[in-house]
């Protein structure tokens, strides 16, 4: 397939990355930022644009990988009234982008991409939806030349499937961060409770994670979560967060 | 060393399978519960007991390891004045042992333990501290012996480490249990976001999690932020630990 990628962030190069080693042609990148359209192209050995009407009209596959809210605007300024048009957004319905072609779709991959790390697509949940039964074929059959785990999810189930990602993923990642801080500020370092991290993430491969959690609001143990609270009187934004989850875990026990 | 482990949860289970694994001797498995003892104390060669009273006084160390509020209570039966005790709490302290015996320490794993899985103690720091020097210097001995990253750190500092393993920990579970309930509700498999919290704690390995955060909030996508909570707006727990992530992660960006 001839593909040109509508964007150059984290998901349209870890996504263009992969499309080019299963054998597709990336034919030509778009960004605002001449740039990073640029510098994506060239990792790609594709053509760049920084001009919507500069689109080249010998795509198969148009990617539209922006900011999700971002998706509905440039899709209206598609220039292509027949040519296929499929977003990346997890929370974007398939009809945000009806406004710009006849043939749409949605190639949503369910992992979290930093350009700095590369991924193994093999193992990335991707999960597709057309306007038609013919394009969601299709866009299953390109999904499953990257992944293993390709799947038809409609709008409505999709949405759900990203608001538990940003629970389980984005969520996570601020508890670390916030971890990182406390550790900090008495000069522990971060490398302390690293393999707790991957060891926590490992047993959620395997397990049912309400199984298996464990601390001291699983064990009910009021004294740990008080001088827990006692510690973090001064910050504020840290105790809320340790009080809402600690009583979401005593009331799930 | 001949060791006595005054607990049999998951801690003492694979805290004494390391230390046997590593050549010390277990002697004597202690639990309320007398089926408890006898069971780790089978796997473990020791003899077992449900009664402090009948506790060996051939032991060279004593490791306490109950939970956290039955430590001080327990430490108060410990019947002997001379010999080395310790536990293995992250958020006790030191001195909430000493009416137990003149030598006390501190033994504490960091990492999350349950039962059904086996782990690599080698990776597993372990944080010490004795009521003298020479214990101090003693514990992080024998903690060398069973992992990489012994360290003597102050009760103090102890404390602010198990906070620590809390948010990124615990907390961290329970947003996976969370993202497995949202998903089950729509009959979509957990497995489908599993690659995804592999990846994040992947990611926490190697970069500072401030520095890879993703997701609405980190994208100051308001718009995706409403449609999520409008969606939890039947289930106040979740709408309230997604409105006071979000903000946490909007305040930080």
């Amino acid at each position: 397939m001839k593909v040109v990628l509508i964007g150059s962030g984290n998901v349209a190069t870890h996504l263009g990355g992969a499309l080019k080693t299963a054998g597709h042609d990336i034919l030509q990148v778009w960004s605002r930022d001449a740039d990073h359209a640029s510098a994506l192209a060239g990792i790609l050995s594709a053509a760049s644009t920084d001009n919507v009407c500069d689109l080249s009209d010998a795509g198969d596959i148009y990617i539209l990988s922006v900011a999700d809210d971002a998706i509905a605007d440039m899709a209206s300024k598609f220039p292509f009234q027949d040519k296929l048009l499929v977003h990346t957004s997890g929370t974007t319905e398939l009809d945000a982008i009806k406004s710009g072609s006849a043939q749409t779709g949605v190639f949503y991959p369910l992992q979290t991409f930093s350009k700095q790390k590369a991924v193994d697509f093999r193992n990335i949940p991707i999960v597709v939806e057309g306007s038609s039964e013919a394009i969601s074929s299709l866009l299953l059959s390109i999904a499953s030349d990257i992944s293993d785990k390709a799947e038809i999810v409609n709008s409505e189930r999709r949405k759900v499937l990203h608001l538990a990602a940003v629970f389980a993923c984005n969520f996570s990642n601020h508890l670390y961060a916030i971890a990182d801080k406390i550790l900090a500020e008495q000069q522990l370092n971060f490398d302390l409770i690293r393999p707790l991290i991957a060891e926590t993430a490992a047993k959620a491969q395997i397990y049912p994670p309400s199984q298996v959690q464990t601390g001291p609001a699983a064990r009910k143990d009021f004294g740990t979560m008080e001088r827990h609270l006692l510690y973090l009187e001064s910050k504020q934004e840290w105790h809320k967060i340790y009080q809402v989850l600690s009583e979401s875990i005593v009331n799930n026990m």
